[in-house]
């Protein structure tokens, strides 16, 4: 299945046949403390320089502004306007604020990715029917009102009622749902990331839907985050996973996902492989 | 399934809930000319930089002495003789050659691990009889006389040959046997890894025995071969791969597979992870 999402000059496929998707997510206050003072104060500056690290390693930005105090419907609009100008790449606009994802679908210019939905009923009918309207792309987190479950056949279950009801009330097609397995931290139940890489192949031999999930979550209070992440990626991409959220500065994590793209059959001839060790040099 | 080895001084438990087990491969004279031509002359000298080099981060060292032209017996037992004195680390007998591994099993202090056996008749009926009288362990590799197969089903019936001559006919314990799954280059044929890791899980799945393989084949004629080494060990770890033989000097792709230890559970609470990053201070 494949997910086209586009942006004023690109367009990005996602599936298990393509190479592995990086969606940067850098642009987010969270945890940078500097960045939700520039961004309280409505100094969008340092958006530029996020932008430029990112690029051209990931295909796809996320974009969240969700800064405690602030009006973040404001804050993202400007923000993807900015970030429109400066790069052509499509956009993940994240916010869990409802009006805020509304007000950034109103001005993307593209085919967006819309982070994200959960399989709560309220949830689900104020988000479905915008990305609709705007016949965007969604990610569908498979947690409900009650429980984010640990079990992998219930993670099945909820993102089975996430596609089912984007699909069948709201008739979004299935390739523009994409479901997060939710990673969880190796560092508070080292079980769990079995769970998360169960979960992937359930997903993907039941449901056949393009995935993401944020990659750093994994390593979270951990030393050496970027090789737990790189040692990650290529099992999750192994296991089904067609994309992530994840830091795409990080050289070696990038380098792990064009490894396993190869390795997994989505890089033809290592073209892509041989082409980026000769740039390196 | 625990297969465990020893030396004069050490024990290594193999398994599916243990740290991965790294067998360093670099005791070997293949694509080494300045190593066959000392070890022609019956200049073992080199071997104390190699030992030296591969430990700690190897469990297990492989000792190939396979030199064109050379009594290859006489050498493997010198060879095993001066790495124990050397190293307690248990030893991975390494030949083609049936005499050789005679003579190696004759003057080892320890319980070795065979490397290896094929499903072919006539190697099976050579090789393990010596396994069963030295009480050591071996690898069975799933080919036979007629061809290496690429289909996983095909390669999982024959290393369940390779564990019923080996448990029925001559009586060596299950836990004894491992099996190689065969890495392919990926350079060769990009759909060739997929089909080791299908191979993997269907061992695991079916025969529940452990696996080694040589994990240097799968990057053969690519440039940046450690980068693609660490991108596969934590995808053939988590289809339930136990053990490689690989490049132990390489300190990314060790970093690799204790990072998919943590991730799959066999670093409890991080121990091992934390230590490693302390001690790389």
């Amino acid at each position: 299945m494949h997910t086209t999402l586009r942006s004023r000059g690109d367009e990005v496929v996602i599936g298990p046949d393509r190479p592995f998707c990086v969606i940067g997510e850098r642009i987010n206050p969270t945890g940078r403390k500097k960045l939700a003072e520039m961004l309280r104060a409505g100094d969008l500056s340092q958006l530029e320089i996020d932008v430029r690290e990112q690029t051209p390693a990931a295909a796809v930005l996320d974009v969240n502004m969700g800064v405690p105090l602030a009006d973040e419907a404001e804050l993202l609009t400007r923000a993807i306007r900015l970030i429109q100008d400066l790069t052509p790449v499509p956009l993940c606009l994240d916010s869990s604020v409802v009006e805020a994802l509304a007000a950034a679908l109103e001005v993307y210019d593209g085919k967006a990715l819309v982070n994200s939905v959960t399989a709560e009923d309220e949830r689900l009918h104020q988000v479905l029917p915008l990305v609709k309207r705007h016949g965007a792309a969604v990610i569908g987190l498979p947690n409900d009102e009650d429980e984010i479950p640990d079990d992998p056949r219930r993670r099945l279950e909820l993102a089975r009622k996430i596609v089912d009801v984007a699909t069948g009330t709201y008739g979004i097609p299935v390739e523009d749902v994409l479901i997060d397995p939710l990673a969880m931290p190796v560092g508070a139940d080292t079980s769990l990331v079995m769970k998360t890489l169960e979960t992937i192949a359930l997903i993907r031999d039941d449901l056949g839907v393009n995935m993401t999930l944020g990659a750093s979550n994994v390593s979270f209070g951990m030393p050496d985050r970027h090789a737990i992440g790189a040692a990650f990626l290529p099992m999750a991409m192994a296991h089904g996973l067609t994309s992530a959220i994840m830091d795409a500065r990080a050289a070696s994590l990038v380098q792990a996902a064009r490894a396993a793209d190869l390795l997994l059959g989505n890089d033809p001839w290592g073209g892509n492989w041989i082409a980026a060790f000769r740039s390196a040099r």
